[in-house]
């Protein structure tokens, strides 16, 4: 029953199986959570993922991912904001708990990231209503500072919560620990998030030494220096007790293994190095 | 002239040129300031190098490094303490304008990064007295999350800041664009340090996108995304109007061409994107 603490982001077995795979290799490991992108729903066809995830009975915590709001025109920033509402009409169509949003970067030839970031506050602005109407809660993942130039210019949990108290309701946080663990003012952040009810999910993997790739390095939770079980008991004492959902993206280790082998150790580890002994799962 | 507001961290053209040689190097182009690692000092000999340095009226804007204080236990922290007060007399026989500080990251087995910052500001306290007495500021270094794990555990300009108020006189920060370029809360922090007279460096490259190694991929200014002269403006606006110095490790591209070809690119560069019109250069 503590695996239902447990989510699985489909970016972790991408490489071995198709999301219909996927499911059957999660419930035969007891998992009965997952968060797919919008790449393997789009594969598997939208109509017949929300089949899939129905007739087994599976929580979707979390598609990933919509953003990616920085534009180099308006046009491109346009097409950014037709493209999220997309988003959000697939992440209601398959039922999820969250769209989890990847903001972007700088836009090409840019080096202003002052005005990528307020390209991002409007962008979210302006899908904010959409999704309200939708009941589809918006997730801002703050990520890791070394993917501030082509991946996501909120890069602390800090920012991420200023734009959300600019933004009002609707809008919260994901909170992957690979992003955020090494910010001084984490915790306290996490106390912030949970005092605004802004935590929205809970991302873990772990931090290798030495990382040889910025983006597909991540570890097996345990195998490396983030405290999990520290910031974990920050967050339920924030008042979160949702799932946490692994996210590793590891091209030369993980996802070269067998799908059983990642998915079981997935499970071993969730329940030795990340959950609390007094865990208990709500929000189901 | 302008290039008086200049300075080679040696570390980019370590591949190159011995000490001596690469004295010889950026004088031909110009440049009359140096920053060298210690293990090029130890090579060419401590005496050898004050020689050399006083027989070439170069200026040496800094002394990398000391730091790397958090240890597993008493012995390793007395160790790193005894080695940081070695280094600081090696700063004062070559003259040097600070010692950087890059002040270490988890200590080997250990997940606490709260304990690890702990320990470097103990660390910094300890030796701080013995720097004043030489007249020799310390520089502490926030260095990019990315190495919180490994090289340093303090990781943006306000947390160096913090520690700096909590110890007083005779510390301050060695402001490298690599390291805090990301940072949201960056120009507000640079008005900070410089409001409490703490800024006694500023290091220059780029952020390339994308980025290849954590460690070793650093770009040429103008190269990457990094907005240079914004950061400079900001720098000098904040009353620090010292040199620039150029650190960049480049094991697949700088440190495979010849050393004059770098200082030339650097020299270049230098004046094109990173030095502000009205620029003066002080504290010589």
């Amino acid at each position: 029953m503590r695996l239902r603490g447990l989510s699985m982001n489909l970016a972790t077995v991408r490489e071995q199986y198709t999301l219909a795979q996927a499911v059957d290799a999660c419930l035969a490991q007891g998992i009965t959570a997952i968060a797919p992108w919008r790449d393997q729903v789009q594969a598997a066809g939208l109509k017949e993922t929300a089949s899939i995830v129905r007739a087994n009975k599976m929580r979707v915590t979390g598609l990933c991912r919509g953003g990616m709001f920085p534009a180099a025109d308006k046009a491109g920033f346009k097409a950014a904001i037709d493209d999220n509402k997309r988003a959000i009409d697939e992440a209601v169509t398959i039922g999820a708990d969250c769209l989890v949003l990847v903001v972007g970067g700088l836009p090409k030839e840019s080096r202003d990231l002052r005005a990528a970031r307020e390209m991002v506050a409007d962008g979210v602005a302006a899908i904010l209503p959409y999704a309200r109407e939708n009941r589809m809660p918006l997730a801002i993942e703050p990520l890791h500072p070394m993917y501030a130039a082509d991946r996501a210019c909120i890069n602390t949990l800090e920012q991420a919560l200023d734009v959300c108290d600019l933004l009002g309701d609707g809008v919260g946080v994901a909170i992957d620990v690979y992003h955020v663990w090494w910010d001084p003012k984490l915790y306290a952040q996490i106390a912030r998030a949970g005092a605004s009810k802004r935590i929205l999910a809970h991302h873990i993997c772990d931090w290798l030494v030495p990382t040889r790739d910025l983006l597909l390095d991540r570890g097996m939770m345990g195998d490396g220096v983030i405290d999990l079980r520290s910031i974990r008991a920050a967050i339920e004492k924030a008042g979160y007790h949702g799932v946490q959902e692994v996210e590793i993206f590891s091209s030369e280790n993980w996802w070269k293994r067998p799908g059983e082998e990642v998915l079981a150790t997935c499970a071993e580890r969730f329940l030795t190095t990340c959950c609390l002994q007094e865990q208990s799962v709500t929000g189901e």
